[in-house]
């Protein structure tokens, strides 16, 4: 009764429209302890203060890591990491964390062991204690689904929604290094090519570690949300042009991005160039970075800048400003022509 | 790097034993807001009261449900309900879940909407939100993990400690129906047996839905633990001589079982038969009955049965006491002998 010959395939709609679809199944009627449920990084639960926040996300062999390039240990890190950003996406305090485990028969206690310690890496880092799990046998590959729980204080909720005409958009960190870090692992898969020549070993290794071994932007969150200032937040993990659309979507306004403000780093750049990709491409549409995107007034971003860089050391770039929702959704490119972003812009940029 | 040449596959070592080696690479330095981590139906969460209970559960196409034989509202429904079950051991109350679907491409919408109809019918039915979730590619099968957030009373915490010498041990509902349904559905995917014989139509359908459909006890798990008598509970899902072994080693107990008075219905004592299995057998090892079990001074079980039995019409049953650790674990038979009750204990009564 369950693989009927397939009239209607996922595979022929796109992600959020098949979200879309089942959302419709569920129950929407509002309950006064679930602040936000499906459609922001995290649920936000509760009735008190602080409140609950919880995520999960999966790290599929094949899909979502590559087996051979990533260790037992970054794996294990990559997905903690990933769920840790979306903690620190509302400006949360990740907490605990449950781990289920999908594994073939065949798979090595050692090499286990090992995810594990990648795991207990990334909780002891970010303060999260493991606390329960399951393991189940499934034939064919690895699948690591983390569920991640945390706490916001009322006041430094940060949503998606929240955006205002006139902020700044902020980005912390550099873009375009995850997908660069992709570009170069899977190079090393087929074979020593382009890349292999243009960089250097330490090189190579450096943008592969920001695609296999994520930082989740944990403490930057901290002290953006207790700042006050910022309006709407989340993290960058399918690509700045596709997720600075969910803020304006959520928020009822538009976004001018400019190019050349963009933080992309002259490694990623030589990565891009090397591997026939535009470096715009790599830092709106690669995806894998897990940096904070957010906005704040005008006024209030240089305090803002400068408190994150001084507690953390990580540098945050104003990437453009929000504008009317008629202005749509746009990026100046660096000859000042302004060109629509959607989540296909990039495609503008290529060659 | 991930998938060497096995010197140590996981399938030679027990999930028990494979569950200990890793709780070994995690931290497990105590945290005051955390009760209970690994080791317990669910998580124990938080420093205030309520506390926060969370509990994760996959459900793997082949492994853990049969496709041709459930239906994708049944299969929604179980997946939601396994986890339930596991609230409903500590004497909880279930609030949230999320939901993380791994699908082949090829899976039908229409299919995936009626398992999210069931995921809703188990969430309405006993209270729950959907809050988030996450969709990912797996090429091979379906799998859902469910991750259920809960809260309990801190005086109506029930744990897998706390069973005293001298308690009576009381299970509600039946056992092996579940274990008997598993059987007409394998018999039914090879094509008529002995089973399609024995039972009518109905009967077998009866057996199938106590299978695919479970029904956990959530309404009597929050009496149980309103009452303050009870000291120990679990829920019955790897089978009640395996599962109560859990409640004499982390209470330090014993425990003799009664095998006349363990609560197998009459269809469940015939469909055995017609297997070719003892009722024992399935009630003891068959799993998959997610019942609750529990322990309690004998001067407060009277009340504490008729007040389950009054409020949610299921019945409980006595169906032994715990005594001293020295005296080990035992199921007297109905000839009066008593046989050590090992996780194998059953395969002393099968033929």
């Amino acid at each position: 009764m369950t693989h009927p010959p397939t009239p209607h395939p996922i595979a022929n709609i796109g992600e959020f429209d098949l979200i879309a679809r089942l959302h419709r199944v569920l129950d929407s009627s509002p309950r006064c302890d679930v602040l936000h449920g499906i459609g922001d990084d995290t649920a936000v639960l509760g009735t008190g203060d602080p409140l609950w926040l919880a995520t999960v996300d999966s790290q599929v062999d094949g899909v979502h890591f590559l087996s051979p390039i990533i260790t037992p240990e970054q794996l294990g890190w990559r997905a903690m990491a990933v769920n840790l950003s979306d903690i620190a996406a509302m400006g949360g305090q990740a907490l605990y964390a449950l781990i289920a485990l999908l594994l073939p028969p065949e798979t090595d206690v050692a090499w286990l062991e090992r995810v594990y310690r990648g795991v207990q890496q990334a909780a002891t880092q970010y303060g999260v204690a493991i606390v329960g799990g399951n393991i189940s046998r499934l034939p064919e590959r690895v699948v690591l689904d983390v569920t991640v729980i945390g706490q916001v204080r009322r006041t430094q909720l940060l949503l998606r929604a929240g955006a205002q005409i006139g902020d700044l958009v902020l980005v912390t960190g550099e873009l375009g290094a995850g997908a660069a870090g992709l570009l170069v692992a899977r190079e090393h898969l087929d074979g020593a090519g382009a890349l292999h020549t243009a960089l250097s070993a330490s090189e190579r290794e450096t943008l592969v570690l920001r695609y296999v071994r994520p930082t989740p932007r944990l403490p930057e969150a901290a002290i953006i949300a207790a700042s006050g200032s910022a309006t709407a937040m989340l993290d960058v993990s399918d690509g700045l042009s596709s997720d600075i659309g969910h803020i304006c979507q959520q928020s009822g306004v538009g976004v001018q991005l400019d190019s050349t403000a963009l933080p992309i780093a002259p490694l990623t750049r030589r990565a891009a160039h090397a591997g026939g990709r535009s470096p715009l491409e790599l830092a709106l549409a690669g995806g894998d970075d897990y940096e904070l995107c957010f906005t704040v007034a005008a006024h209030a971003a240089p305090a803002l800048i400068a408190a994150v860089q001084d507690a953390t050391g990580t540098p945050v770039s104003i990437v453009g400003e929000i504008v009317p929702a008629a202005h749509g959704r746009s990026i100046l490119l660096d000859n000042g022509q302004p060109v629509a972003l959607d989540a296909r812009g990039w495609q503008h940029f290529q060659g």
